[in-house]
Parts: structure tokens; C-alpha cells; sequence
């Protein structure tokens, strides 16, 4: 039996693997140097004190059971005071909602807010995992594009004039997924105020807040207003297995996403939330671990930067990496990306061309690149590959 | 902001809390003997076992990681070897799709396979979880009756002769929840031929089949057709919080529920899933673990009927409890279980009121009695007490 419905076509068309994903699958073959993924580096993830907290978890036989749909009490607690810290003011645990990573908080909230039609503004280029699930809700979606201070709010203005209402503006404000900036903090505060004259959430989705290199990003956009709806997650600073990711959401947006979660998925693992308790409550332990991560990083983001700038010179422009996984990089001599990827992969060396992040913008010249799976020296002949690539004379 | 979509208001309406259920919350309190309760015994949870595979798993820094959208391989593995002996064909690892319990293979499977207004038939009375995602896509529901021997079958054909066209026929089986019974080898054999002659999906959902008491139930459904969808758990034998569900269906279903998952989720924890693998590998050990819970079940639901047919008499008709979780009972004397409860849980016992899972039928003089949390004491004094609560003289 075949599966026809237009309904779904659509919806399953929203999701498709595009060519160049499937172009990169190749780069699991051992001689290329992938820049190309978007992983955390599992080297770097703490195995043994994982396995401590699970061995403490497992006296308690309550860890194995089904727990609340909004998440075991423990990690929402410990998620509540966190996040006060951060947000600068008391966040209850029942505006806390523990999802199945940030992707479920995504998706379960765009069966919340959106209607099909819904406006939902993205930034340009656009993290794709947020652009799929806005375009499986039936969203229409309109890019406003990045600078080197993070979205670029005289942009969002001119569609707010226009006459353009938005129901969701979704953001990576802090290190972008790809574009590798951070959303400065007069656009923040900003951003918040044309949330609440204009009557729209924010969804500030913020994985790398806390893998900044030599400084903190400014305060969340949560900071600066009531709708905003904060996302984050464990994966990028312990582990991403523990598939704990989080939602700060006024009360009744948690509510409606906790009867969706019920039908979605019941609930959480009890286990690997209170792994995540543990580890995050023991904030001596957590300091240095992510302070490792941070140091790892930012080394490894320094060497691609450097690399890129001394070999490239002009040729190629690219973001500082302050913090996160990602260097956003664009050829200045107009070097197609997408054109060039069979060529740097004969040459031994994968990035992401800038066309698959693309919303309104093509950015044929542009590409993404990662540094955390790949030490110094492989970062360096990464560079060197890609030089050959575009230079094969 | 107020959450104000028609669409949303339906879909939640569907999932909303019944006040069945917020009356059951009160079942909490320490003087009450909860039967009313649907989990499975933590007691009986390998802690142990799970505790040795998570740090085994842990040597593995990829089990940290993230993993692909249907399944850690290794978990998709044994889940394909093992039904392979259970459906009697070869089962392909393709056809595997590990799910975050079977709840999210429901819910996904209702996106795949469901368009607005689509006829899915249920059974009466329903596993809740299963008509809330139905009723949360929007499907037209109509629901056939359960006798001693499971569905109905003449009345399914009977709504087939009258021209209705399911898309999906939904059961459980084996061991029924709420209703306790198991369907008949005949019926299996011919709902399979119904599917293939009539087109229809059959989803089989599974969770409880390894808990048999006497005998294995029948061969399943899929061993007589592969237009049947096949569910199962590990949460009903080792334990619900390694969020560790199945799918076996052909591999165009697996691929359009991948790119579901991808966007709902974008894959299952690693560590839990490898756990599990462990656990389902090592048959020597699974083989006398299940025995030990089958044999403590087993010996709670007889305790449960013999208590329920000493004490109420022909007041009082229920099921043999061959297996499962479940007890279902029916009142002769006409008295009201939802009317009941109020008494019941002064009384100091709490059971779900047949209502609560009633479809067509309103099944007011039944309820569900859960025996898997109690010991056998307990179980006896609280049919004294619901026998107290029927008889308040």
C-alpha cells in the first residue's frame, strides 16, 4: 500500500533529505576530513561521571518508571534555579518543561502556536532542524538576514511596518547555527520590545549559550520580556544520549505542550533525567567540565580561523568563532560552494555549502564549517585541502 | 498572549484530561489501595542488570552521542532477530524503527498514515493513549466490541459490508487493555485476510504479550500478513524509563516516519537504546527474569479474581486474567462504577470506571482493576473494601 495522502506529501516534502545532505554522507569515508557535521565531540562528553550519577540513580527504583510528562521534578528543579541565574528573575519549575532534546520543544511548540499560514520569521541563513518544523506546521516563512551583531533587526522592523504580523520569530541569538554570530545586546532588548508591542513570541533557541570562548554572550532576550519562550539543552555541554533538552514557557504554553506531549510520546526517560540532575546540580564538578569544553573549542576554533585567514587572505571572509561549533565562511572571489563540494571531497575535505541553510539568500559563495570533532593539525590540513580544492593547478 | 487556534482547541479537546482523571489523582493518598493505577511494578525492574549494562554501555564514548533517527543498530539488531522468531519470517533490521515508547510510534504512525476524517476502528472499550492520538489527528472513529475471545470480528466485517473503509484497525491483541482478553488464533488469522481483501492497515500493539500467565497468546497478527503493523515495548518487561518502543512495518512506512522523527525529535538516546540491547541479548538471563515477573503477576491476578469471585459472587462478572495487567469486571446488579468511585475512594480502594475507556458502549457497571502494584494481601483487602463501599449498610 502506498502512502498518498497530499496532506502528508507535503509535509513529508517539508523534512526530505535534499541532494546535498545526501552528498554528504560521503564523508564518513576515513580519508576525508569532515568539517562538514554538526556534533558535539563525544571524546569530550564526561563517560565516567555519566556512569557514577547512573549508578547513584539506579538505588532508587522510581528512575525506571514512567515519570511526569513535563519532565522528573529533580532536573525541573534544578533546570528552575539555573535558569533564574540566567534569566534574572524566578523562574518556577512549572514554567520548566523537559523535552526529548530542543528538536521535540521545537516541534511540540509549532503544533502549539502555529496555525498553517502562520507568519514565522527565521534568520538567513537558517538552522535548518527549526526551518523543517516550521515548514512541516504549514508555516509561511520570511528570512531576515544575519550581520556580524546577529539578526538584523532594521530588517524585521521594515516587515513589521509593511504591515507583516508574525506569530513566531524564531532565533539562535546566541553563536548561530551556522552563521557562527552572536545577537548583540541592544538588538536583544530590542527584539523584546517588538515582541511585546507587536504581539509575537520569540523562540530564543539557544544550544551554545554556554560554550562562549572569551566572554559570556549578553543576557538571553528572556531576560528582557515575558514572551519569550527560551530553549536550551544538555547535548552540547555533557551529552547528547541523555536526550534532555528544556522549554521556559509562560504556564499556559506548558500546559498545552504537556497534553501534546502525552500524545506524542508520554514522557521522558526518569533515568537519564536524573543523570542530568545530577550532573548539573554538582556545579563545582560542572564548572570545570565545561570550562574543558570551552578551552578545547576555542582552540580548535582559533586554529580554523587562523588557518582560514592565513591561507585564504581575502579570498575568504569569516566570523571570529567567539563560542559554539561553527565558523561561517564566504568566499570573497566568487567560488561556488556547492559547485566546488565534489571537488574538495576528491581533494580529501568536507564542509556544508551555505545553499543548504539558505531561506531568501542563496549564499552560493558562503559554507559552513565545524571545529569540534577535528584537532588542531587535522583543522589545519583541512584548510590546506581546501586551498587545493579551489586551486587544483 | 492567549493560545486561541480553532485547530489547536480541537486537538487538545481530544487530549484534554478527563474528570475521571482528576478524580484518580486523588488515588495518591496513602490510605488508598490504588488498583486504579495502569504501571507496571519498579519492584520487579532489573535495577541491577540495568545498572551493570549502563556502565558496560558507557566504555563506548558513541554511546554519548547522538544516534540515527531509527535506532542505535545494534538495538535494531536484536529487535529484528527477535521478531523474526515471533512474527515466523525474516524480519530485515529496515523494517525496525525504534520508537520512544510505543506511544510516539502511535503518534507518528497517525501522521503517516491518517488525513483528517480518515476511519480508524477501535476497540470498545479503547486503549485511551491510542484513541487520543487518533482522536488528535482528526480521524473518524468507530469502535467494535470486545468479547471473551477479543474483537468482534462479525461486527467489523458487518461494518465492512456497510460500506465503511478503515485506514487503520487498531488492537490490542494480547492481553487487552482495559479489557483483559486476548484475541482468538481464528480471528487473527482472518483479520489479516480482512486487511489484505479490504485494504486496511491493522496496527497491532503489543506492549504486553510477553506477559502470558499459562500460555503464550497466539501467534501475532503479522505472522498472517505484512499489512499488519506490528508495536511493542520493553517497558512492560525491563523498564518504561529506557523510553524504548518498536515499530516492525514495511520499509516505505519506516522511511516517512524517519523524517517524522527527525523533525519531532531527531532520534532516540543511545545509551538507553544500547542498554536494552544488552538486556534483550543476553537470553539466559531475559528468559528467567520475565519468568519472574510473569510469576509474580501472575499470582497477584489470580488472588485479584478469586478474591473478586469469593467475595461479590454473581454480583460480579470479570476476566480470567491469563495474562497482562488488567482485570476487567462488570457489575450484574446494575450498580453504576463511575457513581461509585466517590464511595470507593472513601472507602480507601480506587479502580478506573468503565467509562473512562467506553467508546460506544458506556460500560457504567465496569471497571479496570490493575494488579501489578499490589501484593496479594493487599489485593484481597481491597475488594473487602470495595465490597464495603457497594454494601455501605
Amino acid at each position: 500500500m502506498s502512502l498518498t495522502s497530499p496532506a502528508l506529501a507535503a509535509k513529508l516534502a517539508g523534512l526530505q533529505s535534499s541532494a546535498i545532505r545526501d552528498l554528504l554522507k560521503l564523508t564518513a569515508r576515513a580519508d576525508i576530513i569532515s568539517l562538514a557535521g554538526g556534533l558535539p565531540d563525544a571524546a569530550l562528553m564526561p563517560r565516567e561521571r555519566i556512569a557514577l550519577a547512573a549508578g547513584t540513580a539506579l538505588r532508587d527504583p522510581a528512575v525506571l518508571q514512567y515519570t511526569e510528562s513535563p519532565g522528573w521534578p529533580a532536573l525541573r528543579e534544578v533546570i528552575a534555579a539555573r535558569e533564574s541565574t540566567v534569566i534574572g528573575r524566578a523562574v518556577p519549575p512549572a514554567e520548566v518543561f523537559i523535552t526529548h532534546g530542543s528538536q521535540q520543544a521545537l516541534s511540540l511548540l509549532a503544533e502549539v502556536l502555529l496555525d498553517p499560514g502562520a507568519l514565522v520569521i527565521v534568520e538567513d541563513p537558517a538552522y535548518v532542524g527549526a526551518l523543517q518544523v516550521f515548514r512541516a506546521a504549514g508555516a509561511r516563512i520570511v528570512a531576515v538576514p544575519l550581520d556580524r551583531d546577529g539578526m538584523r533587526l532594521d530588517a524585521l522592523e521594515d516587515l513589521l511596518a509593511a504591515g507583516e504580523r508574525p506569530v513566531v520569530v524564531h532565533t539562535v541569538a546566541s553563536f548561530h547555527n551556522p552563521g557562527g554570530v552572536t545577537l548583540a545586546h541592544e538588538r536583544r532588548r530590542r527584539l523584546a520590545e517588538l515582541a511585546e508591542s507587536h504581539g509575537f513570541w520569540v523562540i530564543e533557541d539557544d544550544p551554545y549559550g554556554e560554550l562562549w570562548f572569551d566572554r559570556p554572550a549578553p543576557a538571553p532576550i528572556a531576560a528582557h520580556s515575558s514572551q519569550v519562550i527560551r530553549l536550551s539543552s544538555v547535548s552540547k555541554i555533557l551529552a547528547p544520549s541523555l536526550r534532555v533538552g528544556w522549554m521556559i514557557a509562560p504556564d499556559h504554553v506548558c500546559r498545552a505542550v504537556e497534553l501534546l506531549k502525552q500524545g506524542a510520546d508520554l514522557c521522558g526517560s526518569a533515568l537519564t533525567h536524573q543523570i542530568a540532575a545530577d550532573l548539573l546540580t554538582d556545579t563545582a564538578w560542572l564548572a570545570t567540565h565545561v570550562a574543558s569544553v570551552r578551552a578545547a573549542y576555542g582552540s580548535r576554533a582559533r586554529t580554523l580561523v587562523t588557518a582560514l585567514r592565513t591561507t585564504f587572505g581575502d579570498r575568504v571572509h569569516c566570523t571570529d568563532a567567539t563560542g559554539g561549533m561553527f565558523v561561517w565562511a564566504d568566499f570573497t572571489d566568487g567560488t561556488d560552494t556547492t559547485a566546488l563540494l565534489p571537488t574538495a571531497l576528491a581533494t580529501g575535505v568536507a564542509y556544508v555549502p551555505g545553499a543548504a541553510f539558505a531561506v531568501s539568500d542563496s549564499y552560493r559563495n558562503s559554507m559552513r564549517l565545524c571545529f569540534t570533532t577535528s584537532d588542531e593539525p587535522t583543522l589545519t590540513e583541512a584548510i590546506t585541502r581546501l586551498a587545493k580544492a579551489t586551486d587544483p593547478s
